[in-house]
C-alpha cells in the first residue's frame, strides 16, 4: 500500500496506518493539531493531536452512548450542559428531544468549532444554529465555577488529560463537587472515561473512584466504538435515579419522543441495561486500580 | 519508532504496525504462514497468514466467549467437539470442567499444533496431554462426515474462509446439517462469526441466516476482543435450551465447578445475558444483510 | 512518528515513509495520480503514480545531469527538443543559455503541466513563458513521427515504462531511429535511463544496447540523485563529438555563457569526465544484461 | 505489504521500511542494538542501533571505496591498522594483497565481532583466521595512544559519533595528530566520512577541515553506496603521495597483485580519479560548512 497515509500512534508500540482519500484540513488551532481527513473505511474523520476523535462511519456509537443512558435516567431533562464536544454531535443528539429547552456547550477551542461547522456537517447537522443552543468558547472550568445556572444533565465530552494540556483540571474531585452543585435534584452527570481495554484501566478506575466520593450513585458502563479500535468506558453519576432501575418501557417511550428523522443506530431500550454489565477484567480493575483524582494530584496520561 | 515491526493489513486501507520484542517463530506450515512474536503490549501473539489469531494479553476474552455461553446453555456437557482451535486454548477452557468426559479437537494443521505445544503454553496449559483429549489432525469436514460419535457441545473455532482456503466448506448449510446430526438432544453449536464492526456484517448475518435454516433456536452474541481491535461476533445454535433462559444462578453454579486454579476474567454469570444484547446497527444488518451459505455458493472473504 | 505521511513503494520489499508538512495537491490527471507535497527534508516534492519525480532539495542534480553533459557535447545547440519533462525544470536549464533559440517541449499530460505552472515555480522559473518555448501537449511518439523540424539536442525526460502505460513505445529501436532522423549533424540525444543501483540494471543496459544499434557514439553516465535514494543512469548518444573528448576549458566557457543568475550546483567542468567513469558492477551489467528494445518487444517494468 | 518489517529512521522525517525474510539475530551487545536480518533485496544485512551498516548486496561498494584508493596511494603497504570494521570486510579487502604482512584491527565490540564471525561469513571470508591478522577488542583511542607500532595505512571504519556514544573522541584533531605519529613516512589515513547528500555535509566538511590541520595532503572523495540510500563520503589524508597523482597503470598493476579469487566489483583503475571529482554542492559545503573538531568540542550527531 502506497500513497497518502495517516499514522496514529496508539502507544509507542502500536500504530494504526490509515489510507487517506482526501485531506480536508491539516493545520493547528491555538490549542491542538487538527486533521480532518476522508479515509477509505471510516469516511470523514477528525484527529486531534494525531488521535482519532470521531469517524463518520460510527460516530453515532460514541455519541449515543454518551448522551442517551444519562438522558433517560433523568427522564426528560430540560437544561443540558455539554463540556467539550467540539464536533457538535453530542449537542445534536441532545437536541433531538423536544423536551430539551436549553443546551449550553462550552468548548475551549473556537477554531475547532468553526472547522466542525464547516467540514463536519453530518456531526452537528445544524445543531449550532438551533435556538435552544448557547455556544460558549471558554475554559470549561472557568465557566463551571462562574455560572449561576443549574442543569438537569451534564455531559463531559472532554479529551483525556495529556501532559501540558489544560483538561487535567476537568477530571478532579473539586471539579466534580462543583458539577454536583450546578446539577438540579435528580440530575445526572455522564463522563466519557477513556478506553476500557485490558491494558488501560487506570483512568477509568480513577474516574469511578473520584465520582464515588461525590455522588450517591455511580455506574460505570461501556460501548464498542469500532473506529477507536477499543471498547470505550463511560461513567454515569446520579443524584437521583439508578440507571439500572429505569424500566425498558420508559426508555422506549422517551426515545420515541425524539424528533422526526431521528434514528438511533446503536442504543435502544433493549441495550440499556446490558451496557452496564461489565466483564470480569473491568470489575477486577475497578477494585484494584485507580485513585481519587484531585486538583493537587490530577491524572496525566503518559504517551 | 524504529526497529523490528509486524504489519497486519486489516483491510487494504488500514494497517496495524506492532513493535516486535522477539521473533519466536517465523515460517510456513503446509497450510499457512505462521508468526509467533513477543509484542510489547500484547505479549506473545500468534499470527496466521499475517492476521492476528490470539494474544497473550487477552486471549481469554475470545476463548471464554466462545466456550462458556454455549457450555452453560447445555448445562454440563460430557462430550465436546472442537473444530480448529490450534492454539489449544478452546480445549483448555473446555477441560476446566470435570463433567467434561471427552474432548475431540480436529485441526487440519498439525505443524501449527506442534508449534503451539512448544511456544504457546499459556494457551493450552497442558490440555493436549489431558487424558480426556483426542487430537485429530485432519480436515474438519471429512472428520464430521465420517464420525459415528455424537457430542453435547460443538465449538467452531475456525478462521474465516479466504479465497483458495479450505475453510469455506466449513460454514455452509450442508455442513451445519451434518453437525446437527452429530449433536445429542439438547446439544449446542457455537460458531465464531467474525468481526461485528459496522463495516463488516455480511459474514455474521450470513451465518445467522444459515444456522436459522437448521436449528430451532439461534442466538447471535458478541464480545470485545481488544487485540482484534474489533467487537467480535459469535452465533449460538441450540437444539435444546434458549441461552436467554438460563438463570444466572445456574450459570454461577456451573462456573463454580471449574477446577481449582480456573479463573474466568471476561465471562461471568452477570455478563451472560448482556452478551446477547446487540446494538441497533447489528439488528439492522441481521435483517437486511446476509444470505444462506451453501456448498455450492459458500462465503469467500475478499481481502 | 505520527500524523500525515506519504508512502512510496520502491519495490514490494522496500518502502519510504515521508512525513508530510502540507498537501499542496492530491488528485488524478487523465494519465496519472499526482501528489504535490511539502515534505520536511525534501521540501516541495512531486510524486507521479506514487513515485518520486523531483524534490525541491535536489532537483538540480537530476536536471543538470540530464541537460548539461549533452549540451556541452553539442557545443552551443540552437534548437532543443524535450520529451516529457512536465515540471519545466529541464526546459529551465536549457533556456539558461542565450544561444538556445528554440525549445520545443512535448508532454502528454497537460493537466500536470498546469499543476507545475501553478505549484512548482522553483522548477520552471517562468520557462513556460519564455518566447523561445513551444509547449505541445501530445503523445511524444506522434509528435516525433510527424514533425518536420530538426534539432541539435534532444532530451528524453520520460518516466520508465510501466505496465499499461504509454511510455514503453518511447524507448525502442524504431523510436530512436526516428529521433536520429530529426537530429542535425553533430546532434546529441540524452536519455534518462533509470536507477543505476546494483539490483536494477536491466533497463539501463537495454537502453545502451538499443542506442548502440542506432548511434555511432553511445556513452552511459551517472549521477547521484539523493531524493531518488539511488545513483541515477543517463545515456548520451551522439552523431558528432564524443563527450569524453570535450575539453574542460570549453565546458567552462559554455557554462559561463549561461544567463545572469544561473548557478549550477551539481555539474561543473571538473565533474564532466568523472560522470562517465562507471564502477565495475555497471560495466559488468552493460556486458551481460539487457537486450535491444523494439516496438514489438519493448521494455515493461514490473513493479 | 504485510508481515515482518524492519523500520530504519533515517531522520525523524524519513523512514525506510524493509521487508524481512528471516531474523538471523536480534539482540543487544554491551555497546549497541544488533540486528542481522535477511532482507528481500539487500540479502543479509547488519543494523547497529537500527541504522544499516552493510548489506550483502553491495557491501563491496563501501569496503572497496574505503580500502583501495588509500592502499594504491601508499603503493604496497605492509602494515595496516583498521579502526572499527567489526564485520571483517575491511580486513578481508586489505588481506587480499600478499604484500600486506600485518593487519591490526581494533574494535570495541567483541560480541559484535563474534556475531560477524558466525553470521556474516561473506563479509570476512575467513579474514579473522588469517595469520597476518591481529584482532584487538578494545577502545580504539586507548590502543592508538598506547601502541608503539607504526603503520603504512590506517583505515578509520568507525560509525558516526552519536550522543552518549564513545566514538566522538575518534574524530578529533588530537586523535588525528596521534594517528599521524604512528604512520610511517608516506603513510596514508582514510576516514569514512558519512553521507554526502546535500542535506548532511557538516560532518564531512568538519572532517576535511580537521584533517587539513594535521596532514599536508587531504583529498575528499565519494562513492554511491546503494543500500545506504545515499552518496557516501571518505577523506584521504596523506603524508606522502597525492592520490590524484597515482597513475592508472600503477593502480592496475597493484590491483592485479590481489590474490586469486579476488574480484573488485566497484573500484577499478579507471574509476580512481573520478571518485575524487565532487559535485558543486559538495565544493560549496567544504568551503562554507564545518569546523575543526577537538577533544574539547567534538562532533555529535543529533538524531
Amino acid at each position: 500500500m502506497e500513497g497518502l497515509k495517516f499514522v496514529e500512534t496508539f502507544t509507542p508500540y502500536l500504530q494504526y496506518v490509515h489510507s487517506v482519500k482526501e485531506v480536508v484540513f491539516h493545520g493547528r488551532s491555538r490549542f491542538q493539531q487538527v486533521d480532518i481527513l476522508d479515509l477509505h473505511i471510516f469516511g470523514r474523520t477528525l484527529f486531534l493531536d494525531n488521535k482519532i476523535q470521531s469517524a463518520e462511519v460510527d460516530e453515532y456509537i460514541y455519541h449515543e452512548s454518551l448522551v442517551l443512558p444519562g438522558l433517560v435516567t433523568v427522564g426528560r431533562p430540560r437544561r443540558v450542559l455539554i463540556l467539550g464536544g467540539g464536533e457538535g454531535a453530542t449537542l445534536r443528539d441532545v437536541l433531538r428531544f423536544p423536551f430539551v429547552e436549553r443546551a449550553v456547550m462550552v468548548d475551549i477551542d473556537g477554531e475547532l468549532v468553526d472547522l466542525a461547522k464547516r467540514y463536519l456537517k453530518p456531526w452537528h447537522q445544524g445543531a449550532f444554529e438551533d435556538s435552544r443552543t448557547e455556544l460558549i468558547i471558554d475554559d470549561a472550568r472557568r465557566y463551571v465555577f462562574e455560572t449561576r445556572e443549574t442543569f438537569d444533565l451534564i455531559l463531559s465530552d472532554l479529551t483525556e488529560p495529556v501532559e501540558g494540556g489544560p483538561s487535567r483540571m476537568l477530571f478532579t474531585l473539586e471539579f466534580y463537587q462543583r458539577l454536583r452543585e450546578i446539577l438540579t435534584d435528580g440530575g445526572v452527570l455522564v463522563v466519557q472515561s477513556g478506553s476500557a481495554d485490558p491494558t488501560y484501566l487506570e483512568f477509568f478506575a480513577s474516574l469511578v473512584r473520584t465520582l464515588e466520593e461525590v455522588f450517591p450513585t455511580v455506574r460505570p458502563y461501556w460501548a464498542f466504538v469500532y473506529s477507536f479500535q477499543s471498547p470505550w468506558a463511560f461513567t454515569l453519576a446520579s443524584l437521583g435515579r439508578d440507571p439500572l432501575k429505569v424500566p425498558e418501557s420508559e426508555i422506549q417511550q422517551v426515545l420515541s419522543e425524539a424528533g422526526s428523522g431521528s434514528r438511533f443506530r446503536y442504543y435502544h431500550a433493549g441495550l440499556h441495561h446490558a451496557m452496564f454489565a461489565l466483564p470480569g477484567y473491568v470489575h477486577d480493575a475497578l477494585k484494584t486500580q485507580g485513585r481519587v483524582l484531585t486538583d493537587e494530584n490530577p491524572f496525566v496520561w503518559e504517551a
